[in-house]
């Protein structure tokens, strides 16, 4: 379990956990943000508000990128910013097509890194599918920032039959989860710590443009929503899920599908997986009938072969999130309070 | 005269002038990330990428903003970003529409500093006629960063007949400031560095929605360019313009509207304000024959009462820009090569 280390208590500075995902970024949201800037497109709660330009319906998301370390196994802070706003736009069940970057760069930041991170980006936004299309770089005195910082926002059309919600979901639903959990977020946290595993720990960063469209096209109309749980894990895309359509969700612990390197990890450093970001995986809520089908949609597509069932929907208000354990206990699986890992993303 | 504190020379780290608006950023451009992230879109340096959504054209922009300090007269960063990116589109002959909000916190600011921040930009969206419609909140560890850095990135609906671009301008074009100049980075200069002059310089910042309406429905076949010289001022704005149209550009010294203020600054402090930066004011370059029509439009648009014709363009393919001074000399007038004034915006 984790150790909540923030109480429900009001703040007057802003702490790191009101950027890590949890309940203490809903309350900066839904207290600070909503209030002021409130419109119907904002109050949509997705990952990307829904826009109408000439009639047709777009896809707008933005992301900025703080992660520490920038370099790590798998990927680093510019693919993982592509991939990040990507998969924002996929799951809005849009086909991501525009991106813009705009870098905060450290004065005295290495030119030849800043050279791998823009030809990493570049390559994820080819297969990605994307143009990076306009940008903007900033120069923060020595001392002012940690190397480099990088917002990317994205465009993407959403077809006019789309219906992708989590307002649409219902109970008796499916909850797929399309690979290895805790991947990312265990990757960062051991190579910030120098910690040393068993096998090293390498981050799940990738676009899931293939898992997305095999789905919409094969089941246009059994997708209830889809989700990327980033910052706060699963845990906190499943308590969110769980608020917006009204319902509760039951997760089936066996079935969580975790590498031993992060199942070792987690154990040894006393954290629960549920909690560990990820950067490379979608939860996917399907209609009961279509949950066979879509699983093997996923397992047939790039980046789906380790996709598994791991619960379901269940017809109660309560907006609880269960954990049904190996033993047949059931535990709650909160919205995570502080901050567990701070700068994964 | 500008001290050019950096020679022509290759870095192999970030400088500060890198992100000054000048020669070294347009040399990052060039060098970095032009050729990783190439395509036709990012190939129309302007101020927006012009992209094509379902057959509509639309404008998608961004900009960071690290302004130091954050609270300056006349605003903050909040409405100064807000600001700032609706003028960007408005530079491509787009109507403004949605926003995006990046924040990147520092840990331990205060949260009611970020509610008077998040209230101006709230009231400088709805003064321009933009939705913030998504957003997202990164909270940084103390020490890396400088209280808040904010990510604001925009959409426009350009009209189908529009047509702004460099490449459009032709000698003997007329070209017109509305307004006054130097006013921003004066004021930031002098708020960062507690100078007091006689009277206190205030930030112009604002969006110039009623200015550029009023001429694209008024000249909708005269209006040649439109472009915001913030960083880098008047200098590198009409250098670019000058590079892109292949053409050179004289300024009438006498003419440029400067407010005793921050003349007085400039003239105590050895700046020219030509190099200092704006964010309330737009360059206009227009056809000959609509030149004084166009500065009648701006002069009865709001904020557009002290615009002036300050120059032309001129039959030259040396890309040069001049400037006729007051005796009758004339200057060249060089893009900025360093940093003359870091974190203006």
């Amino acid at each position: 379990m984790i150790e909540c280390s923030i109480p429900n208590t009001t703040f007057d500075t802003i702490q790191l956990a009101h950027g890590g995902g949890g309940k203490l970024t809903q309350k900066l949201i839904s207290s600070l943000f909503y209030p002021y800037f409130r419109n119907e497109y904002l109050e949509q709660e997705h990952d990307s508000a829904q826009i109408l330009l000439e009639g047709n319906r777009i896809a707008f998301t933005t992301d900025s990128f703080v992660v520490d370390p920038i370099f790590f196994p798998g990927g680093n802070i510019g693919d993982l910013a592509i991939n990040g706003t990507v998969n924002d736009l996929l799951c809005s069940g849009a086909t991501p097509r525009y991106l813009s970057v705009g870098f905060i760069i450290e004065e005295g930041f290495p030119i030849k890194d800043l050279e791998r991170i823009v030809k990493t980006m570049a390559e994820a936004a080819q297969q990605a599918g994307v143009f990076i299309v306009t940008g903007d770089t900033k120069v923060i005195e020595k001392s002012k920032g940690n190397q480099i910082y990088i917002n990317t926002s994205g465009i993407g059309v959403i077809g006019n039959k789309t219906a992708i919600s989590p307002n649409n979901v219902r109970p008796g639903d499916v909850v797929i989860v399309t690979g290895k959990i805790g991947e990312h977020g265990m990757c960062i946290l051991s190579t910030r710590n120098s910690l040393e595993f068993e096998s090293e720990i390498v981050s799940d960063t990738a676009s899931l443009n293939d898992i997305v469209n095999n789905l919409l096209t094969q089941l246009p109309n059994s997708i209830r929503v889809l989700r990327d749980p980033t910052r706060g894990g699963l845990s906190s895309t499943l308590n969110e899920i769980a608020q917006s359509a009204n319902v509760s969700i039951e997760i089936d612990e066996a079935s969580l599908p975790i590498s031993d390197g992060v199942n070792a990890a987690c154990e040894l450093l006393g954290l629960d997986p549920m909690y560990v970001a990820n950067e490379g995986i979608m939860l996917v809520f399907v209609k009961q009938d279509d949950a066979a089908k879509a699983l093997e949609i996923i397992r047939n597509s790039e980046r789906g072969e380790q996709a598994q069932i791991i619960g379901k929907v269940i017809d109660s208000d309560k907006n609880i999130v269960y954990q049904k354990g190996v033993f047949g206990n059931r535990r709650i699986i909160e919205m995570i309070s502080g901050e567990q890992l701070p700068r994964i993303c």
